[in-house]
């Protein structure tokens, strides 16, 4: 049994994650392994907290995506991975690991997925949820206030600083590579109808 | 029976006939009617030749939508319609129609049919083909010089004239209103997977 990869891109607020949760929820935890691409952020163990709190966390350099590259290989191939666990608080990876076996349907999502050559050709279907800018920000702002706890000012600055340069120069230019590109992603029922009648074929 | 009415829009060249004929040499003929928007050109009877050499044919007022929109209610009602047949060497509308009867799935194509809020409504799925206008553009070319025996120079003219104009005023804007987005049209293949797959569910 071959797992089928599934690619999820967008920019950040587009919608990526509503699309994996209506994956999962359709075909089911048992048969699909998701592996989120900001699960595999480097461990900044020498960085001094006032230079962290500057880094730019939306480079493709401030993830290890050759581990993800490994373990998506892992699991085409049939076996199981142990998944890094992220600390977005402390901006470290934990010491725990989470084992994931192998799935029909594997699915990675993240910004900057198609970004990266090797990756990319590992995906067998690339989505890509294509959500106005203006429309992604109020969702940022509005889920990093909330679920965050941060201020609307530190969230402007991160988003003019590193979010919106970093998707000009890397993001929206994958966007090319997709398959298929939902625009607004999770609330597009008629493209998750789509979505599911592909999924029922594939996850059999 | 209420059949899907489906919407294949994008620009010249983009790939819409090659998708138009997957979905019928996948659902089958007996299934389906197809409308192509261009089958509606107007009539134009009036107009002196040299007039109608220079005319503007890639402006939504080129095209007797009104017509297509009573013809696709009457499909989505059940019943059946005589469709005009549009004759690209004379710029007249033939005396001959051709008679459709009522489908499970209806397919509307053209490069302008999302830019008609009236008949954007009446589309289920609304799906846009994106390829990028050089590559269009050579398909453009080609084309018409094999298929219509035009000059180089004609082609070049009248893209640069109205089709190019057209197609940014009016149908690239109406991109934002596809429920999906088809990169590269009839070529890929990944894509035509969950068209066909969501197809096989619509039509049975």
């Amino acid at each position: 049994m071959t797992p089928v990869v599934i690619g999820v891109a967008g920019g950040t607020g587009s919608g990526k994650t509503t699309v994996v949760r209506s994956i999962s929820s359709r075909i089911g935890e048992d048969k699909l392994a998701v592996l989120p691409h900001d699960a595999y952020y480097r461990d900044w163990e020498d960085i001094p907290p006032d230079v962290l709190n500057h880094k730019n966390f939306d480079h493709p350099d401030s993830l290890e995506t050759e581990l993800l590259i490994e373990h998506v290989k892992c699991l085409k191939a049939g076996g199981a991975i142990d998944a890094p666990v992220y600390d977005f608080k402390s901006h470290r990876r934990s010491t725990e690991k989470v084992r994931i076996e192998p799935r029909k349907v594997v699915v990675v999502d993240g910004i900057l997925i198609f970004a990266e050559p090797e990756l990319r050709k590992l995906f067998d279907i690339k989505l890509f949820v294509d959500t106005d800018a203006d429309v992604r920000l109020i969702r940022r702002i509005k889920r990093d206030i909330a679920e965050r706890g941060r201020t609307l000012a530190s969230v402007v600055e991160q988003y003019e600083s590193t979010v919106r340069p970093m998707h000009l120069e890397f993001v929206e230019p994958s966007k090319r590579y997709a398959d298929l590109i939902i625009p607004e992603g999770g609330e597009n029922q008629v493209a998750l109808q789509f979505l599911f009648a592909r999924l029922q074929q594939l996850s059999h």
